[in-house]
């Protein structure tokens, strides 16, 4: 059970955006549900999101997670549940509704500035997320915390090889490094399995893609409710 | 004029990728021909081009540089010509343009393996590129020039303000950078403006966003017909 007298000689705390620092899921789905709108005269809603998903998932390896790969995908699907008769106004709506996902306000979610206050000065913090490069910059800019890190890095995946590479750039060791984020899969288990220390704080809704199917025990993770939470684990 | 007696201190060298290290725009312009062989029942080729530069342009706050907002790009400017009356195909074979263009051979320019081969060890080698960050990265380890760079840096954009936070997470004084570039506009005047230094080397073809109609003469600044043109510059 991770706790400070295990992390002795941290040197950076990376945070998630999405979700963790402030909500993102929310507005996928609100624009799933719209989409799914927009085609209900073809398929079932269920049936919809079903071939989104497979989409997407698809073509995860050329687009890269974020929003511009998600519209081209909900195009794509438009296409394939149609058969090509979709109309082209549908389409020129899946972009309106993409944009506006591009431009959805930052909403913070609860105890992350006062957490950050906290933190701020006594260790290196770092925003540490997948998506657009450009889109995770605009959001981290909007939200008002921007002065609290170092830096963002904007991560092509979150495997174990991609956090590697930013121990690697951040030139420290991976026990030096502790990572705090709402996915299991990408937040936390690579970053155990290099070494590192991470806290799983869920947020109320998961992408399929992100969910795991176990329980997470090892002596360098705690699972909370909250961000506050991470405060007594940490040298203050 | 730039020479070695000038950077005495020098710790990172930077390459911009497109067009410096391998090519890009070529393909770009490939890509280009087919979208207005595609829509050229609708208008001239260069009508074509105007509008979706002109669409590119207003999307680029938005969607960032890179294929995927091109694709997105493409789609918008095939709607507006066409005043919402493109056949669906159309659209879907502008995606598959989009894929194939982000799946393209890397392709490198003469002298990059040789100069990186003479620079290697002795200074700290980055990229510096703006660009989807999947994309960006696939490329580079396509080119097989990876080992050579203690990483990849993909940028949001290339101002002034980018530049200034490149420096400060490599946590060095703009006097300690070097940049190497095709883009005058991207890649020398706004590294030159914080006070770094910059070579230029021209691509037989550049974007009409990045060209600029004025000559650059600067202290840290140098004019270079090819990349191997950079040894002489600098303390090997």
């Amino acid at each position: 059970m991770l706790d400070k007298s295990k992390i002795p000689n941290l040197k950076v705390i990376a945070f998630d955006a999405d979700d963790t620092l402030f909500i993102n899921e929310t507005y996928f789905d609100e624009t799933e549900k719209k989409f799914c709108g927009l085609m209900e005269d073809y398929l079932s809603h269920q049936g919809i999101s079903k071939e989104l998903f497979k989409i997407e998932i698809d073509n995860l390896k050329l687009y890269g997670y974020g929003i511009k790969g998600y519209i081209l995908s909900m195009i794509e699907a438009a296409m394939n549940i149609s058969n090509n008769t979709i109309p082209v106004e549908v389409i020129e709506k899946i972009i309106r509704y993409g944009k506006e996902l591009l431009e959805k306000p930052i909403v913070l979610l609860d105890g992350v500035e006062e957490t950050l206050e906290s933190l701020y000065g006594r260790y290196k913090l770092i925003v540490a997320t997948k998506g657009d490069l450009l889109d995770q910059r605009r959001k981290l800019h909007n939200s008002g915390l921007g002065h609290y890190f170092h830096h963002i890095e904007v991560m092509s995946d979150k495997q174990e090889v991609d956090y590697l590479d930013l121990i690697k750039r951040l030139e420290i060791k991976p026990e030096e490094f502790f990572m705090i984020g709402n996915s299991l899969k990408s937040d936390v288990l690579p970053v155990l399995a290099i070494g590192g220390h991470a806290v799983h704080i869920p947020f109320h809704t998961t992408w399929a893609h992100e969910k795991i199917d176990h329980k997470v025990e090892h002596k360098n993770f705690k699972a909370l409710n909250t961000i506050t939470e991470v405060l007594p684990l940490l040298e203050l």
